[in-house]
């Protein structure tokens, strides 16, 4: 039999609380028999509903605390009232304890963000964490991190980042060797900062198995799918998703206008509404970031997130333990390592290009 | 009568040449008939076209050359070959010759800029130019720059952008006083990179007349309209811009093919075909970029524009000349340089905020 996979639940975060919780742990439940659950949050809320599940309570715990982290407080202060004793905290902590394989919380992100480096700490060898986005595009998904866990990456960052997220690619989409791009301004040698550049010339020099580095990709190549994995600096990278997003609401906007404008486009819309649905259904994201970098699995759930959603980010949870994500991770960061100190060339990596200096210098 | 408005066109840029470059003019001109041309490029091309045109040819003049900037080559190889005798560089040098009001091409970017920094030179008190494109949004349109003449920003260069951007969201959108922010992965005060926050700060504290500032925005903010002109660096900026054009071009696709997926769907599309025509209609950007912070007005018109397109950017040139573009960017620079440097709170505006750093901290 294959051994369980124990999710630690922040069951009050989220815009709904337990309700949506419990009900998204059981339908992850239903298709994924292997996972068991620790329930943190107010028993009184939560004992009720899983009495009125049987098969989620047998596989289930609950450890009460009164204390909840509001979606809108600052990290400081979700801190401050918080640290170790709300429901995130102690779902992160369970993961820290070994009681659990994977916290999951549907709550504040900074917040969480800020508990899960100060319970959990960063991997040997990562200084900062990431939150990688799964991402709907034209050949299917692609992952795009970091989407907003840190402002500012250096060459050797990024690199870190792209080691990370082809090995959450490699489990979300099934590719032995998932193709990895750095998100620049353009696709020339000469463009872009520094640090993309570098980390190019990195990457392009280490030649990990575990991934294969394609060059740089611009802001249109991720709705296109051009590589399983997409790699920028935080503050940019949630730019883009937040536009991405701000774009397909507008969309959806003008379709919805459209459709109800005259008795010829309602009577359309309502023939074409299967078809309509569809477009509808790609172009919402599948739910759930994962946390990247920390010494453990968290997953991260959209706020207004309904059960099917939670059920969802619980199962990619359950893959990252169940594929090993973190073991992943390490293999390839040992080698990179290597490959990037004392292996060949590891002089030169770093060296910019003169040739191509000289033509950024013409071309600034 | 109204002074003429004179354009001086890189006949030769863009993917189709003189036949979309003249057909333009002769549109642009029927809609603004103080518009006089200078065509720069192959006379042997461009003659015939105009003969055929006679009131455009009555208000145009063909300077030839046999010299274009290719579409792909790096700003340096084009400023190797084209400098002083490209069509490119014509059209510019007419502006700084006092021969035209505005330069128009739908040439190579890179080059383009390259050659209008070389030749224009920058306003004084501004380090670097930007380009600032036309965004649809929900509330009707935006201006967004810098979508990506230069790689980062210091806070000043950000003030700059923002008196940049909203003399020509007044002159484009028609507002007084236009609304101002600043782009940013999150609305609370603490969150972002220390440049965007030292701005904010010196956006509050100069209070220009020209604009509104309204703080920060996020990514999805851009697609709602909330503020009338978005300000980042040209690297984020080029990359929210090219996402947004990916997630578009993706709905689009989906659209497509759910329409024409079963019978039922595809009648649906034909009755709703002129609602589903005007949500294309809107995603499309309005087709035109004004290079800000030169000494002069330069229009770039997308590659792949057609005749009616060339004819909006080049009469977007008309209204930047008609509306004094340069005048009210000075004018705003003038009273931005006095309240932040001489004016009452100098020292404070770059100081940073105690209680912020140490929050930023907590939330780091």
């Amino acid at each position: 039999m294959t051994r369980s996979v124990r999710i630690a639940l922040d069951a009050m975060g989220g815009d709904h609380g337990p309700v949506v919780i419990v009900e998204g742990a059981a339908l992850a439940l239903a298709r994924r028999p292997q996972l068991a659950f620790i329930f943190f949050g107010e028993q009184s809320e939560i004992q009720p509903l899983l009495s009125a599940r049987p098969a989620l309570a047998k596989v289930s715990k609950v450890v009460h605390t009164s204390v909840a982290i509001r979606m809108d407080d600052k990290p400081s202060q979700a801190l401050r009232y918080g640290r170790r004793n709300s429901s995130m905290w102690l779902a992160i902590e369970a993961v820290k304890k070994g009681e659990a394989d994977a916290a999951f919380s549907a709550g504040n992100t900074g917040a969480l963000m800020a508990m899960a480096k100060i319970c959990l700490r960063t991997m040997p060898d990562i200084d900062r964490p990431a939150i990688a986005a799964i991402w709907p595009t034209l050949r299917g998904r692609s992952i795009v991190l970091d989407v907003g866990a840190t402002i500012g990456a250096d060459a050797r960052t990024l690199v870190n980042l792209a080691i990370m997220g082809a090995a959450m690619a490699n489990i979300v989409l099934s590719i032995g060797k998932p193709s990895v791009g750095l998100l620049n301004v353009g696709v020339e040698e000469v463009k872009g900062i520094e640090e993309v550049k570098a980390a190019s010339r990195m990457l392009r020099s280490a030649s990990l198995p575990s991934l294969s580095y394609q060059g740089f990709v611009e802001g249109d190549d991720i709705g296109k799918g051009t590589v399983d994995v997409v790699v920028t600096e935080g503050f940019t990278g949630n730019i883009a998703l937040k536009t991405a997003e701000g774009t397909a609401k507008q969309i959806r906007q003008y379709l919805r206008e459209a459709m109800t404008e005259t008795i010829l486009s309602k009577v359309g819309a309502f023939l074409a509404r299967g078809a309509l649905a569809k477009v509808r259904a790609k172009i919402i994201p599948p739910n759930g970031g994962v946390f990247l970098g920390l010494d453990g699995v968290v997953i991260k759930s959209h706020g207004g997130a309904d059960a099917a959603d939670t059920a969802n980010a619980i199962n990619l949870g359950y893959a990252m333990v169940h594929h090993e994500l973190l073991r992943k991770i390490r293999d390839t960061l040992a080698i990179a390592l290597s490959a990037l100190t004392d292996g060949a060339g590891g002089g030169t990596v770093v060296d910019p290009d003169p040739a191509a200096l000289e033509a950024a210098r013409m071309d600034e």
